[in-house]
């Protein structure tokens, strides 16, 4: 089966015309969509409850009395356990358990409040503490993944938010019982069958029946992600997800079947979606080209991974690993697989990605599921400044200073010189206030 | 001089009423100011140096023949150092010191790398980097305050951060020295006097002479927070922030006028900056309202400072320092001052607040210049899910995962039974060949 893949080298004199035209892509903000969602947040900010059930009768063909039955209740949650085979609950139990203890090193590892005194016996710090109420976004329909449950509720609960509560559209009422039971295992407090903007609506205002939440996380639509840009500020929201991309690094030990698989779990995804091949060896860039070809008709998802590769797919043939290294850090990807005999030559070299999988038995699907990280991560570049969802999305920080009377006499006459040159008064005389000499200038 | 300050008590029947307009407070989105900005900032993306000149001649009534003209270089930064007076200089120099030493706590408490490997030799962490370049926006104009400059650019800088650029808007032409200085102290690498939504776009996009960054931090009018606001996604942002505020948890231990002017000094920054003081003593309340009256005429800027406390400020009598805990709580302030001769009794009752200052001699206005911490907090309740800027904005994380042979094994069983309940076979089946047992489903 032919693959229309795009092949790029670098040492080809339109390089950076060709490269300029495999990252291009850009969220369309559709207006139409922006006007709608602000509506319906407007709404549900004012008629809570009633508008909320109005909007999931309307989009989601789900009709109810009241928001209360609107809710899953925890022993519906537990009910999905049995629901689903055995294997698969054993999965979801070895993954949560993998999740929750990378978590709870990532805790320990920054996620402490500290502090110190001074010579003068001021002390200084940051008190780190958990956020009360998170909701969280889980898609429903076709794009149902329990995985993202996990990764999203699983931080949160080792963070020690209070309260998590989730919400999940069932168009015409059609519940996925694994979603349910990773909301079970992940221990999700709340759970609602609303989505949309209004679901987002309905978190951040709160509504008779749905608390107000502190931060929403977790991806969804055009509309879900229109809510949560424009509730920002209101409350914390996570990021607003774009395609996802995998970028494969590979200095052709690893076998090719497996790399062409590993563009594929990228691609399945979503016709948007972006897999991305750099190597330095025009032999096994064919040999992946290869694979991909004969590999391609077997799949059940094959017109999507066709689409994707051929859409915003890339095999790029480097000068050097070294090369293949700086052209990743200007793609910053979402998955960036080092599929090398000597990984750890080539991670120092690498600035700018989401998520990093060294060696080629760390295919990127490990960390989707189980391998403990998380698989929530910044996309479309945006891992040049952003992180991993983590233990940090669901704290906050709160400055501590305590200044000793000594302490005071020393910042007081510092304080009282800059806050003069910047015509505040009262800023210097607070500070002035609290020096023995007394007195103010 | 007769202040129209609004009192509360906790007891009366219609506290909760009271309190809510005490608390109302909204950032109206002007949609003329939106289009303007989404204007500005298209054409700033589509013509570059171009169109910033342009605007930076129409708003700021400072025109040049080139954009080269509106940089500042670095010798005329370390002149403002000359032209300042020795004791600000000697001021500048002793908050930065402050300011560095605290942030080089706060990355070894938080910002360092980390990773651990697992019984069957996987190992898993994540790997800190700076950002490579980052933009800074400094107000000009009456609200031009060069601790803003320490308290942006330092975090950067001992973050890592490859380049600093400032940009600050010098209407008509005019510079302030005691900026500039400030800006040689902090180490900023660029500095353009240009402002408003076009410098913003000018830093988000790049133009031939601005360098694109990747984050964007400081504080601006309704322009430049609007203009922030659109670009987030392309680069990072710190927030947007509100009016600021202080809220005063007192016991009646510290000199009334001590607190009185720790409220003017909130009051004094604008007219909708909010002074809360929140107190069980009904006489030691008096003694403050007393001393409000007595030291306002006094003030420069008592017009402003005034019209604040009228407007926004209240005086709240509680049932306990408990309960006081409890309401500063649900107000989250910026800002939090527990003036009490036990201030470790109450700490650990308050949970959300952008800086806690212990003790009758931690005058707010200390941390605004020079104690250490940052000065740029979470406003308007976001201290619910925010924190203070610091070294962790300008930098990011990216999960490190390193499956060993074992570990495929393991992984690839639970990844493959999750990815092919979520009807994603590509993913299960790059599991499957990293088992040695071979084969798929």
């Amino acid at each position: 089966m032919t693959v229309a893949l795009r092949q790029l080298a670098t040492i080809a004199a339109d390089f950076e015309a060709e490269f300029a035209r495999v990252l291009h892509w850009s969220a369309e903000t559709d207006a139409a969509i922006e006007t709608r969602v602000a509506d319906i947040l407007a709404d549900v900010e004012k008629r809570g409850d009633a508008a909320v059930l109005e909007y999931t009768q309307r989009f989601d063909g789900l009709a109810a009395a009241s928001m209360a039955e609107l809710e899953i209740t925890q022993d519906e949650l537990k009910a999905a356990l049995q629901q689903i085979t055995p294997a698969q609950r054993s999965a979801l139990e070895a993954a949560a358990a993998r999740v929750r203890d990378y978590h709870q090193r990532q805790l320990e590892a920054c996620g402490r409040s500290w502090s110190y005194r001074d010579a003068d016996g001021t002390l200084l710090g940051q008190k780190v503490t958990p956020l009360d109420r998170v909701g969280i976004y889980v898609p429903g329909g076709k794009a149902a993944y329990p995985s993202s449950v996990l990764m999203n509720a699983i931080p949160a609960h080792v963070a020690g938010v209070g309260e998590i509560v989730m919400v999940v559209p069932t168009p015409k009422g059609e519940r996925n019982a694994l979603v349910l039971a990773a909301a079970a295992v992940a221990g999700v407090s709340r759970a609602f069958t609303i989505g949309g903007a209004q679901a987002v609506g309905a978190l951040a205002h709160g509504t008779a029946t749905v608390p107000a939440v502190d931060k929403i996380t977790g991806p969804g639509n055009a509309y879900v992600a229109s809510a949560k840009r424009r509730v920002f500020g209101k409350v914390g929201i996570d990021m607003i997800a774009g395609p996802s991309e995998i970028l494969v690094l590979a200095d052709g030990s690893t076998p090719a079947d497996w790399v062409a698989m590993d563009l594929f779990s990228r691609a399945e995804h979503d016709e948007l979606a972006q897999s991305i091949l750099l190597c330095p060896d025009a032999g096994y860039i064919a040999k992946v080209k290869a694979e991909i070809e004969r590999l391609l008709p077997g799949m059940p998802r094959r017109d999507v991974i066709r689409a994707s590769l051929e859409g915003r797919g890339a095999l790029i043939h480097t000068r050097s690993m070294e090369e293949a290294c700086a052209i990743s850090n200007r793609i910053a990807p979402e998955h960036l697989e080092v599929s090398s005999r000597e990984p750890h030559r080539w991670e120092p070299l690498l600035k700018h990605a989401g998520a990093i999988f060294l060696g080629a038995f760390t295919s990127e699907s490990l960390g989707d599921y189980c391998a403990g990280p998380n698989h929530v991560l910044p996309t479309s570049g945006t891992a040049r400044f952003s992180s991993p969802l983590g233990v940090y999305d669901f704290q906050k920080r709160s400055s501590l200073i305590e200044v000793s009377e000594a302490g005071a006499q020393v910042l007081g006459t510092i304080a009282a010189e800059l806050a003069y040159g910047e015509g505040l008064q009262a800023h210097a005389q607070a500070a002035e206030f609290r020096l023995k000499t007394g007195g103010v200038r």
